[in-house]
């Protein structure tokens, strides 16, 4: 059902097959999902992309659980079906436990409540915070 | 510029005084932000908030850093202007490096990106992620 | 600031006289706000966009006020400064009190939490509500 | 396929099932959707939330139906299909016709247009607005 | 499952067959898709947005396939699912080939993952382009 | 006011004035607006960012100014004033008239008021799309 279709491996070309051999080198698995099937129909788009999610998602002065749930929780504000189920799935992998998720969800409606309830309240900023 | 005004301490009354102290007490800080202010016109509206907001963001599975982290990664998706102010200033305090910060936005600019990739191209979620 | 600029009534054309006059006698004001100053540098915009709001609110099964109040809710859900701002005002003039303002900020905050949480819970969808 | 599944009544802790007998009760129906069952795998996020919509939504400057029928238009106009369906279901419940649904979802549509407008546009708040 | 259900051009009244037959006429095409049959409930609401679309898509300073490209790009950056499948077809229609999907894909992606940054670190507008 | 501050040329390290000069250099200008300037506190952000828009927005299948129009679309339609600001400059540099941009703004416009109308109808896609 994707636009492009998806391009699996064994019909790959090897400008594809070097990426998906990467992607499964470093994330340590043996499978590519969806996501990066899609994107190979054009190769400069999932060499960017995955270059980017790579170098991104790498562990820094944030670690790589915390950077999952990051994530995440932005997928699930944006309601991304295809984002949420991938990094429930990462997020999970990376250590993540039921009660974290729970919590996780608890504060990522929380801000969208908020959010709300500042912008239509027109809060103005505190001459703190500027 | 609020819509129903900003409610001062020395002006409000006793139910609301109760949540600003505990606001403050709970932050250890010695004043109260514009938004409960705001709120401070409807106060079923600011107590249930604050409590709701007590609760969530107290420590747990996830540290308290964590979750500001996540509450300015969802803000700053979202585009909230007041929120993005108030929760960086909120995770600076509870330990939020610039190193971390700039992380943090890489991952919010990146999970923004990468949602409309698999929207637009009609991505299937794969059967493992289910 | 408008990218195209605001037409004051003054230096209208005709066409465009024709709109702004009917805005005013629809909803008996005697001055135009930027929204409509702004569209007017396209008229055939400013036209298909007053005659399509005209219709939409005027009262019918849903009565004017709640009308109001639902484009207020949805602007202040969409975060859109301009639209709060111009909708707070045109509620009001219909009957808003500062009581139904604020439960109607309530609402719109607990329907934005309530749906991250059914999103990010990947909740699905009740046979009885399909 | 709720990512902690889903709680029925009788595996529900007491204390599940007091929060089940209270939304039951408050909406005088004899299931539970969904959604609490999903919530219910954090018994905290559960009774927060319940407790939040039993205070919001109950009648108050707003009657039922008006809070429904923005409850909804938000739902659409966030396009968040499960509170979609629910809410659907609750607001003809609370009284809401075809018609109403209709125009409903109109205001909902142009609210959604306008905000681009203006926002595209650049148009300044007029100080009467401020 | 359309909440007002889905009227069928033989089932329809004369002025909903009116307009059927001007959208198969101006698209050059023998069927209407759901989204029209779905808004025939609501006759005056099928005329006008059918007479908004009709306008609007017209070719004009933008040609039909910039048009419709656009409408794709924030359909996927909404994330729209009915939207992108109906706009997919329609900008192939118009002349959309692979290559140009996936590099406006690229664009709508980027454009969401630098709205982040630049909202997240609270950059100001330039003097220049105020 | 940005997060972190904004790095002016004399200041930058040499990492970052290379951007600088790459980013002159691509845009045919003599001057860094502030996005770069807030990204160079994260040179690594800086490098990524800049290298990926300038990927995406070189000419291909399709040319510089449909890019331009197109990230336009998708900033208006997402409501982020700096993307505004920035990318109607430089839409115009590239050759969008006014008439393009009014016409710009009413395709974005007209997107968002059907995908709200199609999700809110809950319209099932034809089965010609899938």
């Amino acid at each position: 059902m994707a636009t492009l279709g998806l391009i699996e491996y064994a019909d790959a070309t090897a400008e594809v097959r070097a990426v998906y051999d990467d992607i499964m080198a470093v994330r340590q698995t043996d499978w590519i999902n969806n996501f990066w099937k899609a994107l190979a129909s054009h190769p400069p788009t999932l060499r960017r992309t995955w270059e980017s999610v790579k170098e991104i998602m790498a562990p820094g002065a944030l670690d790589a659980l915390t950077k999952e749930l990051v994530y995440l929780a932005v997928s699930a504000s944006n309601q991304c079906p295809y984002c949420i189920a991938s990094h429930t799935a990462s997020a999970r992998k990376a250590g993540m436990s039921d009660a974290m998720f729970a919590e996780l969800m608890a504060v990522v409606g929380m801000a969208n409540e908020t959010k709300r309830l500042s912008s239509g309240h027109r809060v103005e900023i505190d001459e703190r915070f500027r």
